[in-house]
């Protein structure tokens, strides 16, 4: 395979991240194949078309079926809101292409079950845009916890906080309606620490959530997706969720998510103990991580702040100075890499829609526990 | 009242830290009255006499009851393993002396309770170490919070963790032994956490937790106070625990503690999140805290680091200089303070036996809802 | 112009950054004319077609003067070492091309003066890649401080202090040799933080130097580009340089910079102090600055983190969500939009070779003054 | 020696300070004496009778003659304004006192040469107030360097600034008259800075210096100590100063100091960077450092926060658990151990008046500097 061509679908916020990161991979990384910007499909075909221009695609549609049926397209790269995955995805695993979806893949766990089947038994490939794995530094991360270096995962604490909803005027969207997003930031931002804990950690096998709206109703304007008139919209998920995980290696922790946790802009946080050593992560400084491991000398112990460079993984290729940052859209890039280098080399990629159904089902297994006020075995969820 | 007589009972690290403050405290605050260490009682007279030349008292007795009966002692200073704090503090009311105990107060809710209402009918002064509250930047805190400067609370997550048992090669001691000590982690650092979110937060509802003891085991040592004489004993309580919580006033958080996150030296920590701001602490940065509110400039906005200085509570007794930093036994410095204008103007102190009493209770509700795997109310518990 | 042609000559670390701009800007800005990445020149014909495939190029030479000349290339992009910036530039812009140019523009202000002078007679656009000032961070403070926010200026200190040369086994090479190079660390990463402070505090007008080289020899490695047959070469420029300076408004400060700094990676730091607050930068943080305003209440004070966002200088093309952080290629994307948008529409660049020179001209004299013992007017400098 | 009697002249904030410091002491170290609070002095018997009931002293004098004659006077302490400290000194030093005096020790060199020789010729043990040496974190930041830990030093940036004068509406006091205070913020905190430096740098040889007076005048209280009348007085020395200094290690450094630095409460801070490793140290968290070694392995290399505990010097007399902070006074109290101890067991102190006047011999030099405009050897001051 010498190209590789992409059909974007969607063309906003997450759509303009993955262009960024099309463009710039083969700058950044030697690829197996070229990337190329095939086709986008916007909801009508004035917008496609004012985007491919924008964009530097080569075609437009206003109709996502066309793309997903096209010939010319390798790739189906879905950026659509949430309620629209499942049926875009299962046409493209028809249609015996390649699938790269946004998170969180389904609106609940029976979804991305059957997404996942579906793709499994198609014998195409997946990835799921969980991109903070992607990270150099999680990467780093992981292999420190591999290495042993911290002994035994013992605890994991998280959190993906972020305050975009903070304010009560900020007006009704599609994300708080149960049956456009599901869930709401559980879904939203929680299934991001909930991916990254099952990455670092493993597997999760037991569940207890507390959920809550906290701004209960909300200005609806007029250009609003739904067709209710009234002036305020009932807000259908929850504002803060946090719940108390086991892991299946006997780990226990907490995971939390806030879409209204003023000051939080990207609370994406970690903190992992182990039985030698501990790690704490915060991405609003995404480039550094602290480490603390007890077989330095007892009196010259402490966390360490670790800055990201050459010698960790995947950072090289960005900049072969140490220290030098990284940026959120740089883990598209490397996320990006791994799709071409799954499909061009038949690798597994990481998260696939499996993965991302381990998430779906973490997510389900919190709204029971919530409803029924007890822990909820990750067995008892299809 | 000139002068206000001491009888410490117990010289461990508490009682060393106590007297710290007794002698210190006239220096940096004016007082209602002199501190007259008066008498201190240790396990025998002899320690005790050696005791009280180390320590500046004026009188020893190896028996505390001794002490507590004494027509020349004002406060009994309990400083003493947990599981004797009942009986001494039972017995010092009876004598009508006022009591300073450390925490927590008891090992469960129900002594608790006997001596809160003890204390109450006796019409003695109470006051219980939780001296992380008495910190001037948690007290800052409050004042904070009561202002509404970040609005109504709708999150606190807190944590109290240290490392010190994290080594598997650490020795049995009583804090593991259930008779003795009570709950593990949870009671020992647990309390001062849920004490802080009561401060701050107010009054929790409902707990649902979860507990685990990782080091199963640990090395009996033959001094050992126990009369167990296999190798090893078996720890009987927590060493990690988590719970969520939900505050009578609408709030839900989370709060942690472990003694064995690897790392972690005074790991009380907490984020509490308002409708128009956010604070964050960290004991180990004790002298500072993280204020973001929404009424700065939205391109302006940022968690701003305000060093505690003269400007802020009780501060300026210490230092007329901003940011010069206190230490963890300033701490307790106040708290004698407290203790003594307290007594001597008849003044409310807080936390009392009742206020550590409702800490008992969050520490039994814990407990049961980790039994039961459900939600448990205050109200269920005695 | 549709397009703009450019011509790469060198394709090493500062290359291959440009090359990931070049790729990438399209994506994040809307730009006035598409960037065609024509042709590319490195030190011989085999190389040079190696790297046309892996950049993404669409022809190569083994001559630089071949690009320089081609009828195709709009603006010659200048990634050599130092040593050859000057006949490289001097050749392009006889050619009439725009020229961008790494940094430091030359090896001393005469050379930059000759540069500067040739490139504003013949009416060509100039940029100099000091890409540190691209950083939307950089152009906040600028923004604050032009807002009045801190008041007048009164002191900065900066610093640019890396380690890559800490290790007295790393070995010799051309940055270590006078006439390749130049000055040492002063003129590598010194120009940085000089220009840094001109950009933010303004022009300087007295320098008072001292430079120190450590590690007076460096082993001589075989492929060694000197002709230099001995086994250790001895370090003809600085390893460490401090100055103190005075601005045209009264301002005061210290630049320093040294490349032996154990543990900075990218130690780039500034500290402004103004008369009614200040603002501190660490480059190792890139996406934050923390800001001190005394217009806050005394009690509420403190300096606050300010994560870049989409209300900040050009954030918003990268992410429309805050906080998400930016990385070191982002800010080459930044100097690349402002680099098409300057030729396109006939703009002012900034920093053009004439504030390059501004820059050559600080480092002339604090050389000067270190040899002299003296401060140095920079009105004495050429 | 069963006790030590102190007399103490000055009762403001150091005089303050150190009675915290006196009553404190013997809770928190085992000594070779008591430490009798005997005497104080004030500069009316009215304030001086107030002031001992206040501080818990035994007796008061008007006269601080009268206190140094006292025949049950052991130490003096001298905690007036700097223009004083030579009178006392040196009639204490005639009365065979001890004298613990605070800094900087005089005006000017020539002044703190003859106290010194004149405390050396009588035999007497002297003791000055730079208490930021004292803190347990420096006195660990020094053994690091001696045990060799980060190699040789080759560079220290050290400041010390504050913002206390930087409203230009704070109005005139002694401190910015040159006859009362000598230099400005240079002696007031610039010399805490040298200080430091020469604690673990080692001796300075020559110096190259930058002041300025950024406030020019500032209101004149009625109130004030001064004979002018008129409503502003002319503000006599530095707000701003910053040095150059050359090592007689070999290592260089700058050292800075400002009164008006908006931000700054405690600003002392350094940065020491050796040939293996670095250390980065800030008195506003002044129970950790920062340090950065070479010997940890490459990709696991990073500056760790170490935080004060008891396997560092003199903190496990504080506490027993790790982490748990000191403060401000707490450095006093470690000075006044080294009094007491220093006096009683015949030990050398440090800094005694010979290491305060190598740094009054820096303060001249830099004076001298910024008037010639050239460096100036410290073998140049008397």
């Amino acid at each position: 395979m010498e190209k590789l061509r992409i059909g974007l679908i969607g063309t906003g916020y997450m759509g303009k991240a993955h262009n960024i990161a099309f463009k710039a991979c083969p700058a950044v990384f030697p690829l197996l194949a070229s990337i190329e910007c095939e086709m986008l499909a916007e909801v009508n075909q004035t917008l496609a078309e004012q985007k491919v221009k924008e964009l530097g695609f080569n075609r437009a549609t206003g109709d996502w079926r066309t793309l997903v049926n096209d010939h010319n397209i390798d790739v189906v790269d879905i950026c659509s809101p949430n309620y629209l995955h499942k049926e875009m995805a299962l046409a493209a695993i028809a249609a015996g292409k390649h699938v790269y979806s946004e998170k969180p893949l389904a609106l609940n766990a029976v979804d991305a079950k059957e997404m996942t089947e579906a793709a499994e038994k198609a014998g195409i490939k997946t990835l799921v845009g969980f991109n903070y794995v992607k990270n150099p530094v999680a990467q780093l991360v992981k292999e420190i916890i591999e290495n042993g270096e911290i002994g035994n995962i013992v605890h994991f604490r998280g959190t993906h906080n972020e305050d975009y909803l903070a304010d009560p005027n900020t007006p009704f969207s599609w994300r708080l309606k149960r049956e456009l997003a599901g869930s709401g930031t559980l879904g939203d931002m929680g299934s991001h620490i909930i991916n990254m804990a099952q990455y670092l950690v493993g597997d999760i096998n037991e569940v207890m959530a507390d959920l809550q709206t906290v701004i209960k109703e909300r200005l609806l304007l007029s250009n609003s997706q739904t067709e209710n008139n009234n002036q305020y919209a009932k807000v259908e998920n929850d504002d803060q969720a946090h719940m108390m995980v086991r892991f299946s290696n006997g780990a226990i922790g907490t995971l939390e998510s806030s879409r209204i946790a003023c000051g939080r802009k990207m609370g994406l946080t970690y903190e992992i103990t182990g039985t030698k050593g501990a790690i704490v992560f915060d991405q609003e400084r995404l480039s550094e991580l602290q480490l603390f491991t007890n077989t330095d000398p007892s009196n010259r112990q402490g966390f360490r702040t670790i800055l990201v460079g050459p010698e960790h993984p995947d950072y090289a290729a960005f900049c072969v100075a140490s220290g030098h940052g990284l940026g959120y859209n740089d883990q598209k890039i490397v996320e990006v890499r791994d799709l071409v280098e799954g499909i061009c080399a038949d690798k597994p990629m990481w998260p696939d829609f499996r993965a991302a159904y381990e998430v779906n089902k973490v997510l389900d297994a919190a709204e029971l526990s919530y409803k029924e006020g007890r822990w909820i075995k990750l067995s008892e969820i299809e």
